[in-house]
């Protein structure tokens, strides 16, 4: 994978990306019901990007020029457009380096499973017609996450997964040309992409999930830190909604893919041998998620996984995350190094 | 342009495509009235194109197996999906060997001319700004159309020219790759493009304009015809609003790029002679199709123009269009060989 990365790589030096931001599913939707943004937390996350790019620390946000200037649903009138006030901008004033991906939640699993998309078969009309109603659903997410972005002033632009040409064989990343991103990334905009239905050279077609895409992101343009938002306060020992879990609030993860808890020292736990107890959460993606992470932090790139729409995403989204203190609230995932 | 879609074919030879279809933004879209779709034209072109994908002439059509199964605004239940009758089925029983490439109408026009994106300038604010909202507009009308095309059992997939990598050089098409368009042709699947934002080298930016994207893949791609859906007849003599204008049915186009009336015969008009009667429609947009249309044309690839949700327009998409009777009403434009 990291050769292909190389491989993959712009002749053209990008700017370095400052962060990789996962919107989670479960944090930006309402998982028990279709297709059901959960707009608090979208805004929310929306706003503390934009804070986090404006870099003003706690000092009052100047006035938000809204991107997004098209219709919404019941809007009486055509969208204001404030021309002149944009045009007497000098710049934007944020720095606008980050990438976005957002996981699917509520959009897309209802139509991937009635379908079984993530198995393959494109040729049975079952498969067929799923693959086209689970990307007609996760696109939509994406519009809507696209359109939140652009409401706080932040220039986001969509990219599907699919339409960037990306593929894979048994469900392994196997192309993943990043270059409309980059050049995305050079000319000021945030990229925004999302779990995808794509082509499988084996299976002919499966679900890439946006913990791979970040993965792969990481790999390609070395970010500062990723950041993933998810609806809990990060990887516990055991489902949060057992009263004695306990967050892990700092791994470590060596070269070998073996990862430890550092803090808080668990029972029977020590520094460098692989906790024996399972980390959970009630998304049932936590796994998944920490192997992916550890992935990332095996690169030396920072890893922060917090509660959406809290001061401990605000921090995290900034790169402000002290763990030699216990007041932020979230586990950090790095390398042992 | 001709050398540069000959390098840019793929190694794999694509299954020859059947026609390319242009939704014309003033057929889909109510153009005085901003982001407003003309249902009722949209769902006749996607029932249109779904009987000229059955091949089953005048038959009844079977019963359709809709592929969008999202929410719609005010849907009171979640979607219901016929698994089961999916399942029973050998295969669509479709030939899905198509292309949709649509305009933007009352999407993007608004964002685009208040911001002057056509005119590039990505470094000022309000060019970036109204980038952003441009691709926010015509993303939404292109998930519609996948969406109304799904609804009809057609396999669509929407493929942003912008996520697709394509740009241009002082307005020119410089990249547009289309592996991603070739790759789902091959699995089966209905590209579904439409007039995009993209990046410009030596603008930033610009827009890019469905008609020169149907010609670039009708170069790439030789379809065996291309039809475009209008909210006219075909090309005029002048304005159709004037009640002298005279429909004109056959137009040549010789290897120079000069064109002539064929029929009917005009006053003073001569075979192989350009004739001096200005085209004109009420988009305003006549003009650029017809050199459009010409440069399909002089590919040995006939062009129908026709007004959306007739029987000459199910006509044209089926193909079958006579020019040597009367009853078929539209504009075909073919090379003079």
């Amino acid at each position: 994978m990291a050769e292909a990365a190389a491989k993959q790589r712009s002749p053209a030096t990008p700017r370095p990306v400052r962060c990789i931001v996962k919107l989670g599913g479960a944090a930006i939707t309402n998982k028990g019901e279709l297709e059901s943004i959960d707009e608090r937390s979208l805004r929310s996350a929306c706003a503390q990007l934009r804070q986090a790019m404006s870099g003003s620390g706690d000092a009052a946000p100047g006035k938000v020029m809204g991107m997004d200037w098209s219709r919404r649903p019941g809007d009486p009138a055509d969208p204001a457009v404030d021309t002149d006030g944009f045009r007497g901008m000098a710049g934007l004033g944020i720095d606008t380096n980050f990438i976005v991906v957002h996981g699917a939640g509520s959009f897309g699993h209802f139509q991937a499973s009635r379908s079984g998309v993530h198995k393959g078969g494109l040729h049975t009309p079952l498969v067929k017609a799923g693959f086209v109603a689970t990307r007609i659903s996760v696109t939509s997410l994406n519009q809507e996450v696209v359109r939140a972005l652009a409401r706080e002033g932040i220039p986001s632009i969509g990219l599907s997964p699919f339409a960037c040409g990306w593929s894979t064989q048994q469900r392994k990343l196997v192309s993943a040309n990043a270059s409309q991103i980059i050049q995305s990334l050079h000319a000021g905009f945030v990229p925004v992409l999302h779990g995808d239905g794509v082509l499988d050279e084996l299976l002919a077609c499966t679900i890439l999930s946006g913990d791979v895409i970040i993965r792969h992101l990481a790999q390609l343009l070395s970010p500062k830190y990723v950041v993933f938002l998810t609806d809990v306060q990060g990887v516990y020992d055991r489902p949060p909604t057992d009263s004695n879990a306990v967050l892990l609030r700092e791994i470590e993860v060596d070269d070998n893919g073996g990862w430890s808890v550092v803090k808080p020292v668990l029972q029977g736990n020590k520094r460098g041998v692989e906790t024996s107890v399972a980390a959970h959460d009630t998304t049932g993606g936590m796994e998944t998620k920490i192997l992916e992470a550890a992935a990332i932090a095996r690169l030396g790139v920072d890893v922060y996984i917090t509660k959406v729409g809290t001061d401990h995403s605000l921090r995290a989204l900034k790169g402000d995350v002290d763990t030699s203190t216990d007041d932020w609230l979230g586990t950090v995932i790095r390398s042992a190094k």
